[in-house]
């Protein structure tokens, strides 16, 4: 499919990087800074200049020579690039402390998402209100998103499974069967999707395994 | 140093892999097996398995041609080379809903995570109970420290850092201040550390970058 292969040809690490490039504009337009140089960018951030060029040109803005970006056009470019610059409309699943955390997020907000409802099993939970999202029950899932879609007129399009690992792969089956296009994963498991839905894991666990393998090996080599 | 330099030689995502390697062997353990193949766990992550077999010879464990690698002494291997089989003495600083999280989850504590104390700034949460552990007043951290080396010889020596943005570079001062060669940071911004304290961010901007970049392309796509 053409869809997939262009998503696979782009260069995750690129865009996994625009964030940061952003968060610094955004905190140079603040200054009052209207032009920003590569080079200046890429000493915040300890990257080799042509790297930083490279990243940046994915959003399809290229600096001027000698003068370098205009601060607005390229903040612009990449919110744009990022689909920050539109609503994303998500269902939450599973209202631990991870799932509170990323209601009680407004990093996210900024940049689009719109968590419309949280679900949980746990009936303690039912009709608890976090950062202004009711918790409802998990089997209501699909009853939600059709009153959404009839009533509002919108349409869930992604899910954000924040679940225990053995809940994750059912929990994310429902909200496949809802028609979510994307799934952002924080439980610890890898889940098994459709080809044509957007996947992506927050892999604690990789984290914390380079952190520990550093810091032992800088135990030996000391 | 030959210190740093030997640790920015080992392919990073090799070493992110492992704990996805290390969960499917001990389910493999647990359901009796003695041997799995390098074919098997590519086939099992969609991976090449010239690729598996490279990210597991980082540990220094090599598969028998025709018959692969033993699961016990692969798990061991992994477990040992990612620091996995001894205990890592934390701090953690910064007792919201996503320090709770990692307070409350036990998957770390498998991995030799053991956070001894939480400290925060807010005092309506000193004196509380996470998980065991008493959440204490964020000036307390250097005494904490000297307290547990005096009394019970344990040294801290990783720093998790839950804290919003603008509280982390302080945060991080401090935690270095005590003396932790690690920083995990959560929070969504790029810390200033001594080069010889090892670092990791948990970048959740990042992930959530690649997934609603892929969600928007997809849309033109289509």
């Amino acid at each position: 499919m053409k869809a997939s292969s262009r998503v696979r040809n782009l260069p995750t690490p690129s865009v996994q990087r625009l964030p940061v490039y952003l968060r610094f504009l955004k905190e140079a337009r603040n200054r009052g800074d209207d032009v920003v140089s590569c080079t200046r960018i890429a000493e915040e951030f300890g990257q080799r200049s042509v790297q930083v060029r490279k990243d940046l040109a994915i959003t399809g803005v290229s600096g001027r020579p000698k003068v370098g970006y205009r601060v607005d056009e390229l903040i612009e470019a990449i919110e744009s690039f990022l689909g920050w610059d539109v609503k994303t409309t998500a269902f939450l699943v599973g209202v631990g402390n991870l799932g509170r955390a990323i209601l009680n997020y407004e990093g996210f907000v900024a940049h689009g998402l719109d968590v419309v409802a949280a679900f949980d099993a746990n009936p303690t939970l039912f009709g608890q209100e976090i950062n202004g999202r009711l918790v409802r029950p998990l089997d209501q899932i699909a009853a939600t998103a059709e009153r959404l879609r009839r009533e509002e007129g919108r349409i869930v399009e992604m899910g954000i499974v924040t679940v225990p690992a053995r809940a994750a792969q059912p929990v994310a089956d429902k909200l496949v069967g809802i028609g979510v296009r994307a799934i952002w994963n924080y439980a610890p498991i890898r889940l098994d999707l459709p080809s044509d839905v957007v996947y992506e894991e927050v892999k604690l666990s990789a984290s914390f395994a380079v952190l520990t393998n550093r810091l032992r090996r800088r135990d030996v080599a000391e």
